[in-house]
């Protein structure tokens, strides 16, 4: 009854103005606006002290989408707190790419992973579509130990731009190659058929485990790994959503974490929630919340690991907002949130960043991503 | 055309769904969203040198309902820089007040002035209808001089939770009354005929004489008050829109610190900006952007004074956001903003914190409306 009379207004007003149809598509989904409170989780609070104050290993964790409405939705949903209220030394990025106020993924994650700014769409590459070096592969070029997990395609735009160097986004094939370029430690993510079921007739499974890496497919065979070089490839493409995947992301954060840490020279890890921007895409707070809560879990993972070592920076921040969301009503006792969207794609709106540990307070007052960049292999790389 | 055309879609609507009207409310000013640039100026950067630890002077600048959005649609507008800037150390603030998930502008100015969550509606007495001391009452106990600067009338909600003790926000004969029963120095703000347009018969503006004050109701007069006691009193009620208040706010700003600091104990000064809530609930982008650039150049005369003094802490923050506000499209070159609104009334969102000065560390990560007050409290009085 509710959606019949959502989808006549839908249509009613669908004829009278072709501007409202952001609108249109955020009310399309007026059941999905609403969460009317599910489990919670506790929140430990970790200390905040630190050796030296430059870190040894930088957990840099993106929330694809997320912005500060994001956050407290989540937060509203848990009860009121979040495993990213550790992270007391907060910031605030401006995400514009360099042709568009509003950046898509691509350049968004470009920009944070190479300090450029660049067109939407392109993997670190440059305006003239010359290969931009990223952070971790300058991690890689000084002997450390680098990963990268996502809950979309690990060769998604946002991981992607961490380790690839193609002009367009869609290149999925293209980037699944660019991994084998590399000296990757631990990736996990979907992705399979994009190094399988490829054009080039490569199996780039088979290369990899010529290069030493273990593949599997199964989480809970990922997470059994110790040591060694992983490839966890858990979906065909993309990932499903929470309900599906389980805890893959915060086991897979926590895989990652035990691998990278056997190396003495220290690690640079990339972790994506990258479903928080469907949420936000379409209008769906019961999505966008289990999303950040299952990216919050896995922030406490990297938490656990940073409170005992005192030497790893963790920073978290976003690419972009989506959804121009609002968090209109909400409660704390149980967890109920009714979010709002102005509209189905990204917008401009800064996001926040959020740091804990050694070098966390370089990340306070509002800059640009590319500052994030900087900042980040400043601390790691010394300059 | 364009507003007849909006008419006609609401109307439609209208009929459909009461429970859009949010929605409708917003879409019904479609051509006030579009900001489309106008004058820009210059941002000073300031040093970030202070003296000693904790402030001798606290300027506590609340921005009514300006979120995240709000900032940075002002931000666009000034071509990608504002003063707030300046004020590196950040924070946010949950807004609830004791009786509801979205707070009012009084229990969200009662939490701030005094630390103490209370019913929506009340202007500092507790969920028993009971006084609570405001921060300005401690200082003026502990020897310091006090202010209010409000673009609303002095007595509406926000001013009056810094100085008044009553049930009901809309008691504002009563609230005026109260001014009379303290000994604070200056105050800056509309609500002239609260003072003497009264039931009791009263005339304020007569005691205050007696009391000592200088009494001022033009702009141009009270700017050029050095010292003494001074009640600005600039608007019947409400000061009117910043097309024809003009520069009332920077100035009220600068006088009432000129005044205070000649103090040589130290001086807590309260400066609202109020109307950046009504362009939230309006949904209007051009009144958000004229009425945060407004505030932030009074934030940039504030910074003036506290870059050279080296021991005022200046903290920023909001009593609640309004609108559920997104920033939809921007331009940095020509200041276009577009707005979106998912709402016409407050929302429960998070609200930032900035902060500039000795002690200005205090005020990072995420914390509770109330925490502000105790911080502010802390760091200026002590205790």
């Amino acid at each position: 009854m509710q959606k019949a009379l959502v989808f006549l207004i839908a249509l009613f007003t669908g004829f009278a103005s072709v501007a409202q149809s952001e609108y249109l598509d955020a009310r399309a989904k007026e059941d999905e606006k609403l969460y009317k409170g599910g489990e919670s989780y506790e929140v430990e609070i970790f200390r905040q002290d630190f050796k030296n104050k430059k870190p040894k290993n930088v957990i840099f964790m993106i929330g694809d989408g997320m912005g500060v409405s994001h956050i407290f939705a989540g937060l509203t949903a848990n009860r009121g707190s979040l495993f990213l209220e550790n992270l007391k030394y907060i910031g605030f990025s401006k995400t514009a790419s360099s042709n568009k106020y509003t950046t898509d993924s691509a350049a968004g994650g470009t920009a944070l992973a190479t300090g450029k700014k660049t067109y939407n769409g392109a993997i670190s590459v440059d305006e003239n579509k010359k290969p931009l070096k990223t952070i971790l592969e300058e991690a890689e070029e000084n002997g450390l130990a680098t990963g990268l997990v996502s809950t979309s395609a690990i060769t998604h735009a946002t991981p992607a731009s961490f380790i690839a160097h193609q002009e367009k986004r869609s290149m999925y094939e293209e980037i699944a190659g660019d991994f084998l370029k590399t000296d990757i430690d631990v990736f996990i993510g979907g992705g399979y058929d994009h190094f399988t079921k490829r054009k080039d007739g490569r199996n780039l499974v088979k290369e990899l485990k010529q290069k030493g890496y273990t593949v599997e497919q199964d989480i809970n065979k990922i997470k059994r790994v110790k040591k060694g070089k992983l490839a966890g490839l858990t979906a065909p493409e993309h990932n499903p959503g929470l309900k599906e995947r389980g805890d893959m992301l915060p086991l897979a954060t926590g895989t990652a974490i035990n691998i990278l840490s056997n190396h003495k020279k220290g690690f640079f890890l990339m972790v994506e929630g990258s479903q928080i921007d469907w949420g936000g895409h379409a209008g769906n707070t019961i999505q966008v919340i289990d999303e950040v809560l299952d990216f919050d879990r896995a922030v406490g993972k990297a938490l656990e690991f940073a409170a005992k070592d005192k030497e790893t920076l963790i920073v978290v921040t976003a690419d972009h907002e989506t959804g121009g969301m609002a968090v209109l009503d909400g409660n704390f006792e149980t967890g109920m949130v009714k979010g709002g969207y102005a509209t189905n794609s990204h917008t401009g709106l800064m996001v926040p960043i959020l740091a804990y540990g050694p070098g966390a307070e370089e990340f306070i007052g509002i800059m640009e991503n590319t500052d994030v960049h900087d900042r980040l292999k400043k601390l790691l790389l010394g300059n």
